[in-house]
């Protein structure tokens, strides 16, 4: 995969302190995954070693998409918007990717009585992230 | 449709100014059509409707996907990620989502030589904006 990313230094870098949004999307099966934000820093990892990496909000850095899980996310494909703003990366994930447990972080869905648990869970996040507590 | 609507009220109303972003995907192919953002009165509009109404950043106000072009897109399923603060919108769409002329906004795909165009065309945007000076 990584002859794509000879294309990207072209396009770069990036404004500082510019985040540019990407949806992150199983290419398998299409399902939409997270929507990140990347910046300069998380596109050279990207490039670099070929794996999801974006910055974290609340953690104010980039991070590697599995590094706490190993639930890494290999990038296969990438999508720009018309409008050269937004991101699609389409990725093989090596396991779930939302934080409580599930393949996806869009598993609540509007139902007749509000946002309803959709999807099942695919791990038990207290095994994969010992050191996160979980409220929720 | 409607009937997934009467979960939303619940949730409402957004704070004043907060814009949602919104993944919009096509139900039937999964393809990724589009990334905009809602606020209250795009949501609302939603929920009344059933149509993808979004905020347009360079008109400043809240739109009908479609209005222009008649590439409406019916609402049949909407998800939550797990942080409560970003949306996708499965989508039945009328037409091609992109101003360009093509399905999806995403058209142009990373290659060794840089973005290169990888989806055809659907439409002809000169014939369905003719409003729109297109000067790319």
């Amino acid at each position: 995969m990584q002859e794509i990313w000879s294309g990207l230094p072209d396009w770069l870098p990036l404004p500082a302190g510019k985040l540019l949004p990407a949806i992150i999307q199983d290419a398998a099966s299409g399902m939409v995954l997270m929507l990140v934000d990347l910046n300069q820093e998380a596109l050279e990892l990207i490039s670099a070693t070929g794996r999801v990496h974006y910055y974290h909000p609340g953690r104010r850095k980039v991070v590697a998409k599995g590094e706490a899980s190993g639930h890494f996310q290999d990038v296969m494909e990438m999508r720009l918007s018309c409008r050269g703003d937004q991101l699609i990366l389409k990725v093989r994930p090596a396991g779930g990717a939302c934080e409580l447990g599930y393949q996806s972080c869009f598993f609540r869905r509007l139902g007749p009585d509000g946002w309803e648990i959709a999807d099942p869970k695919v791990f038990d996040p207290e095994e994969v992230y010992p050191e996160i507590a979980f409220s929720h």
